[in-house]
């Protein structure tokens, strides 16, 4: 099950970071850099904080082919595969999703308490999109444009700690974070939804 | 002794990042992010190069509570939090001081030498700031803008050196270097010294 | 061998990152900041990654004075070390194939498979260049402007890896990829050559 949740992960991130880098009229060698970083960023950043070795993509070197692939198809059809691009949020959402349920899964394994496991969740989910903004230069999503983005990660991380905590099996409780975190990013983006919060311009 | 440093290390760095959060509209979730970026930036780079694990806030959960909670205050009621504004110096400087210590006393403790311990404490000290800086935008005030921010990094780390390596007990050697960076941190601040250096511009 | 390959990386790096703080008016604090970033980068994430330890400057204390040493120079006598600035290119493609190289070496010894060595190589070798041009506040060169960055650390890692396959001593293929990564970037700034790609703009 984990294994799956993984590589749909790896892969929604590559389509991302190669749509995100067509955009921005990179070369080839700057599509696979990009889909690497993307869909490599928030499982290492993970492995790394828990001294986790091998890192999962030099263990699976099936997710170095994925992205290979993605972005060499990416290059030699730029056209066709920018027609993607209205969907761009899509396999957004579904990386920020599944890298949620990935990070939270590998730090519950690896002994950490629900709290810490959640910021894992949040950290893994957000961080390939990060790094994505900052290779693009671009203010990082997270912080302020994009709307919820860290939320939904916290959402789906918390679904599947509670469904966990209350027995369920791991066939049921994965999916059902993931599909949380993913239709609340996409009810976000689409009707532009923001945390409600006070700031200083309200003074 | 260690402990009561680095809660405070934490507090400082919270509080400096919510403030920085505030100035910069951010809604909840960026001020909680931005606030453990900065107050677990500098402690995590350390645990990591020095393969220490667990990393310290996932060691002293309290950490993290600390951090939630002060960046709620501020989302909840960010215009009395944003009269702290003109104090911004304050927590900076201490967060700096404490960090420097504080990634100093760790890396000895691991069994490094005096440089590489001093280049630590640098590091910690510094990478809370600069990771604030980069999250917000601005270019890195380490580097250029803000006066002697390292050379108070390093001047807090080679007191604590000095006076470990003296035989002084850590309860003075240690506050005594978090006050020679906090002190000489909010002179340069104050005055905007700078460390005189000839540039290309002097040609 | 291999610390004569490091110890000339971390020297190259030295100069390119002194002299790229130079052109911004760093002061000193910022000139050794900026080296050591550029010169420890690369080699430090690949021993983060490798869950190697010592760190390679912290077992090598050599590296850490020859970085303070080289920055000291920088900001003593700026003028006459500007004057080296036409040959920026020259420090910046030996250290892109020398850490390259050395990247790769380091993964090939951990029990990496080719394919994952040599994306320890391509890491490896434009890190430091990387972290320079976020420093410098640049759009990292690695993806747009520079030609063919990463595409020079992936054919020095490829020399050396076919060359250590075929048999050939290390005396002959770790030079051979450095000479491979270093004159391929060379021509490719002289000509500003770039990989062709077809883009969106060629619809």
């Amino acid at each position: 099950m984990f294994y799956a949740l993984e590589f749909a992960a790896v892969l929604s991130a590559a389509i991302y970071g190669v749509l995100r880098g067509l955009r921005k009229d990179f070369d080839i060698v700057g599509l696979i850099s990009v889909s690497f970083a993307v869909a490599f960023g928030g499982g290492t950043l993970r492995d790394v904080l828990l001294d986790r070795r091998p890192l999962f993509w030099v263990e699976n070197e099936a997710y170095l082919w994925t992205v290979l692939v993605v972005a060499v198809i990416g290059a030699v059809l730029p056209r066709q595969v920018a027609k993607l691009e209205p969907w761009l949020a899509l396999p957004d959402a579904l990386g920020l999703g599944l890298w949620s349920v990935a990070g939270t899964v590998v730090a519950v394994e690896a002994g950490m308490s629900p709290l810490v496991s959640a910021v894992f969740g949040v950290m893994t989910g957000s961080f390939g999109g990060v790094i994505g903004d900052i290779i693009c230069n671009e203010t990082p999503s997270l912080f302020r444009k994009s709307p919820l983005y860290a939320t939904c990660a916290l959402a789906g991380s918390v679904t599947y700690l509670a469904l966990d905590a209350a027995g369920v099996s791991e066939w049921t409780s994965q999916p059902a974070g993931v599909a949380v975190a993913f239709a609340l990013r996409m009810v976000a983006v689409q009707f532009n939804l923001h945390v409600p919060v006070k700031t200083l311009q309200d003074k």
